[in-house]
Order: structure tokens, then C-alpha cells, then sequence
């Protein structure tokens, strides 16, 4: 498999083309410890807007209170999405950090019936494996109805879209294959992030789902390249009116804060 | 060191109780792919604002256009930021979602000018040791003085704070130390997503950065738990007024996008 990676990459490395936004935004090399050459980068001048600390102090209360109010949903609504709204947020999400400006992500936008419910097949069938593997020699009792709900994924095909976060595991530097996973989970899990902020600010819905081991399976369905693995799968759409949310708790901001 | 671990564990676990935000804000079960019992948590409803299209698109497009506007900055000005914004700020990451709800991160909040020249050593220590090491038997050539320039962090004592993102690698689950790195990572990289959202929304300025290897010499300082681990650094502040940022694109969302 590593030589069969190794191959594709190298065929793919030809073809590549320096891609350049035409907005002109960009980004830049966060961590370092890549093996990769210190590249001095033209530098430019960069400007923020200058606020007073009352403004600043305000803002970073109304924003909270924004995000505060998120919570996974796992009933979606049938109302549709424009398309236009998820290429917003996608890009929203490409405005993150990442390890030398790689920006290994990519956004799988699943709106096919079929596909969905291959997919959802897919973990829910993994996901009956695990409890069942699981449940052997474990000393807890669950009731089997229970434990059908609990592997059930109607969200998967109910909200209009399915977006599934890839993230490159192999990469090419200096002509050498080389496993970046790491740095390149960190990075698009940060993308994740401000996806999650910008779903949110649009009164949008999702909840981050682990493909768990059924990764490589909707990979193929996909037809994902073989250098890069399923991170995560998010349900979007509005939430169901009559939406349920398990009553859960944050932790105050004293008990997640050391000061120094 | 993994006794010594589950030791600490074992003698925290006793003292562990409820923690519940006064706020009442909660959050829930995203994986379930740890070894837990499958809880079944009291279920509330969920109300979200509705929204007309047109409405969402504007408010897609103007975060998009908020959060293009993020760089990495790596020099910062010396005015302060008053406690209560990075409190807001924390307070928004610690709304992100988690696997199980465990919201496994801690924030450091670094003022002490004495302990930011610390870290600063050991990071550039650490960097050195890096480059150096790399260096032998490599065939690049880079002169002394820019290699030089390229293992200071200056930024990390200038910024009148520096955050430092810790995450839970040991969790005590059904009585047993257990190592739950991997999804922690995830949730904690997240969480730090949702903070750089955050953090621009203010027209505050960071750099993510990597502790590589300094990790554990760091921890010591700042007297971090042995269950933790230190995922990233962020200095904290307002950009310096002659900032300069490396030129760099971001990709248009054609090429990180795929429909299906």
C-alpha cells in the first residue's frame, strides 16, 4: 500500500500547479518542524483595524453568546440549503492556519440520496460492530432495542447535505512520500473549528461524527485519493423544529483557565 | 511514568465532582467511539433562529470576508488586552464540541514576563537543536545568520499574552487509566478553531505555533498534570502597527471542494 501511495503521488506531483486564490488572500507557515527547506517567503505589510477595549470587550461578549448557543444536532429539518451559503462556509473554513501554509484539506459536499445512504449504511454497520465486540466480555448490560437506537444514523441522510472532512496523510517533500498525519489532523481539525463558528453564525446545524474504523469504506465510495483519510462527518442543515439535545453541561471558564 | 499516571489519576478521581456552568449552556456526546457505558442523557429542545435565505447568504459572505482577513502574526505591539477579552475568548473555545462531552483542554493564560522568557529559551533551544540536527547529512545549504533568524521566536515574550493549549492524553474511564490521545487531539485542535474565530473577531492578532519538542520542558514550568499534554502555543495580543506577514495564498474553494 505505502509503495501503491508512494506511486499515485509521484504521477500527481507532475501535474501539480502552484494554486493561487484570485482574492489574493493568504496565509502562512504556522509550525516548522516539517522537513522541508526554510523557505523565506516575500513579506508584506498587514494592517488590523484599531478598537478601543470597551468595543473589543463588547464584541468578544456577543460573539460568545453566539457560539454559546451551539449545540449538536442530530434532527435535521428537509429545508434545503443553498448551495452558494455551503461554499461560503467551505471557504470561511479554508481561511485557516496550517502547517507550512499546506492547507490539506478537502470538503467533500454529499447532497446525492444514494451516496448518503451508502454512507450511512456503511457506519451504521460499523458502528453495530463496535458495540457488539464491545459488549463481548464487557461487564456492562444494555438492553438490545437500546443499543439499536444507539447505532442508528438517520441524520447522515436526513439534513440536505453531508460534508466529509479529508485531510492529506501522505504528502510529497522533496520528491520523498513522507506520512505527515499528525500536523495535518491538528491543522484541519483547527479548519474544522472556524467551520463550526461560521455554521453557527449562519443559524445552521451539524454534529461532528467520527467515521470510526468505516473511514477507508466511504473513502472508496467516494473515490477519495489513497493519500488522504476521512477526519470527519458533518450533517448540515437547519434543525428540526422539534429538535431534542442531550442536557449536557460546559465547564465553567475557571476549571478550563490557569493563570500565570 | 504510566503508574505514576494512573496513580495521579486515581487520587483526582476521588476528588472529581460535577462541574456545571452557571449558565446552563451544555454541549453533548459527539463520538461514541470510546469505551463508556452508552449513557442516555436527559433530552431538552433546541430552538435555532429562522432564517431567510437570503438573510443566511449576507451572513455567510460577511464572515467569510471577516475571517479572509486572518494572518499569522508574528510581531505584536505592547498594549494591553484587558483579562476580561481572553476570558470571553476561552469561554468561546469552551464551547466547541467534544468527544463524550469530556472537553479535555486547558488554557494557560502566560503573563508572568519571567515564565514567557522561559518558554521563549526552551523553544528556541529546541528549535536550534532542530535545525542543527536536520542539517547533518542534509543537502541543503542555509547560511548561518538566516538560520539564526529563523529559530528566534521573538513573539513569544512580546505579546502581552501567551495562551497555551493543554490537552487530556489520559482519561481514568470505568476505573482504568485509559490513553485517549488520538480524539482528543481532534477536540482540542477544534476548540482551538473556534478560538482563532474568536480571536479575529476582535481584531486580535496569534500565531499558532508548535511546541515540538519542548512539550514536556515546558509542562514542567508551568507544573501541568502528567495526564496532559501541551497541543500548541498561541502569544496573544494586538498586531504591531508595521507588522509584516509572509505572502502567501490560500486555494480558491474549487480545489478544496468536491461535489457529489
Amino acid at each position: 500500500m505505502n509503495k501503491r501511495v508512494e506511486k499515485q503521488l509521484e504521477s500527481r506531483t507532475k501535474q501539480r500547479k502552484v494554486e493561487v486564490s484570485d482574492k489574493q488572500t493568504g496565509d502562512e507557515m504556522v509550525f516548522t518542524d516539517l522537513h522541508e527547506m526554510v523557505i523565506r517567503e516575500r513579506m508584506i505589510p498587514y494592517r488590523t483595524p484599531v478598537i478601543n477595549d470597551d468595543i473589543t470587550l463588547r464584541n468578544s461578549q456577543i460573539f460568545y453568546e453566539e457560539m454559546k448557543m451551539r449545540r449538536s444536532c442530530r434532527q435535521f429539518s428537509s429545508r434545503d440549503v443553498p448551495l452558494k451559503v455551503i461554499q461560503n462556509l467551505l471557504k470561511t473554513a479554508g481561511t485557516s492556519p496550517s502547517v507550512g501554509n499546506l492547507q490539506p484539506w478537502t470538503f467533500c459536499v454529499v447532497s446525492s440520496d444514494s451516496i448518503k445512504t451508502m454512507i450511512r449504511k456503511i457506519l451504521e454497520a460499523d458502528e453495530r460492530d463496535n458495540y457488539v465486540s464491545r459488549k463481548k466480555g464487557a461487564s456492562w448490560v444494555v438492553d438490545v432495542s437500546q443499543l439499536q437506537d444507539t447505532w442508528r444514523r438517520p441524520y447522515i441522510t436526513d439534513a440536505p447535505y453531508l460534508l466529509i472532512v479529508c485531510h492529506e496523510i501522505f504528502r510529497d517533500v522533496h520528491n520523498k512520500t513522507e506520512r505527515v498525519f499528525h500536523y495535518n489532523q491538528i491543522s484541519t481539525s483547527i479548519a474544522v473549528g472556524i467551520l463550526l463558528a461560521a455554521i453557527q453564525n449562519v443559524g445552521l446545524s451539524t454534529v461532528v461524527t467520527s467515521p470510526l474504523n468505516a473511514g477507508p469504506d466511504i473513502s472508496r465510495i467516494l473515490r477519495r485519493p489513497e493519500n488522504e483519510s476521512i477526519l470527519l462527518l458533518l450533517p448540515l442543515g437547519y434543525a428540526s423544529e422539534d429538535v431534542l439535545v442531550p442536557d449536557l453541561k460546559r465547564k465553567p471558564v475557571e476549571h478550563i483557565t490557569k493563570l500565570y
